[in-house]
């Protein structure tokens, strides 16, 4: 048994865009050497989330209008009127959504279905460099 | 320490069927010889997700109907018109709650409340056959 | 590797109580001796729930008015016409929110980012003594 630590890193545009990480996790269980275990995924920010979903562009269409219904950016914001930065709406839509998500590995493999990739949303409301912590436990 | 990696499959109708899999997960930790670590409950599927509630016939109405009202089975959707499948409801749903869930055992026991029941919701719009993966790492 | 299991207990005003229990987890990752690994809190309740949010007035403000909105208090709840007790909403609330939330902690410290808090929301309609589970897996 043992924890293996690891991180990326990417450029994200903001503004609620989701990027599929798939290949990214699925690399760090390859990159461990562990065979099966956990993978805990952890966004280390206040304005990012993560999720599955089936990456196709439907599908994240269908996800972002729920955000502008839901937790509307054209609209007064506590947060906003204190801080001036414009991004309430991001610290509410990654508070719901949340920051932490962990997926079960075994024979190396992530025990995706076929038709689901882990997504990382970035709801800033501005284009980001952003770095996600990927900590495994396993054997 | 060690890693148990189990699954269980049953039954759904689909539409919003909130499952209660309780028992199943408390088999699993008996089942695995461990005695205290987590267990991460898994759904390998882009229209389902787990949650806790307390599973009576008034909460898991209150829930489905937030589900209907937020994320409304009856308007357009992008995934249903690229894919024609009419679940788009179903994978926005699966989303925003979220298809992983983890619960701490101490002493082979599950660390819920009283009135707490780990829930498994099927948002798919037709009956189906599922399977979860249940993981534990414990000693 | 080990198992830590250790618990917070602490008073809360009920009501959407938004409590910042960051310091709280960083003292569990200290007491329990490990260096490397993953924290796992939960909610043994069904009306209460975590997330990570930065922890000032606005933020919260404006995290309190999206359930107020999505789901409102002041309405019926088929949870409330069969007990009577008032908190239907803290129950859908909860559910949603998610009572299980796991954060890596790498060299004794959590991966948090600087502007971002773990916090306890308890949705349930009246001050409450309450306690949280607190299981580290690591080395």
């Amino acid at each position: 048994m043992a924890v293996v630590s690891l991180s990326i890193k990417f450029q994200t545009k903001g503004n609620a865009d989701v990027i599929d990480i798939t290949d990214d996790v699925s690399q760090a269980v390859r990159k461990s050497g562990l065979s099966d275990g956990t993978i805990t995924i952890f966004c280390s920010s206040s304005t990012s989330a993560l999720t599955t979903i089936e990456y196709e562009s439907g599908c994240i269409s269908d996800l972002k209008r729920l955000f502008n219904e839901i937790v509307d950016p054209n609209r007064d914001y506590a947060h906003n009127a204190r801080w001036g930065d414009g991004n309430g709406h991001s610290h509410v839509r990654a508070a719901l959504l949340g920051a932490s998500f962990s997926v079960p590995f075994v024979d190396k493999r992530l025990t995706l279905g076929t038709w689901q990739q882990i997504v990382y949303l970035d709801f800033d409301n501005r284009p980001r460099q952003r770095s996600l912590v990927l900590q495994l436990i396993g054997e």
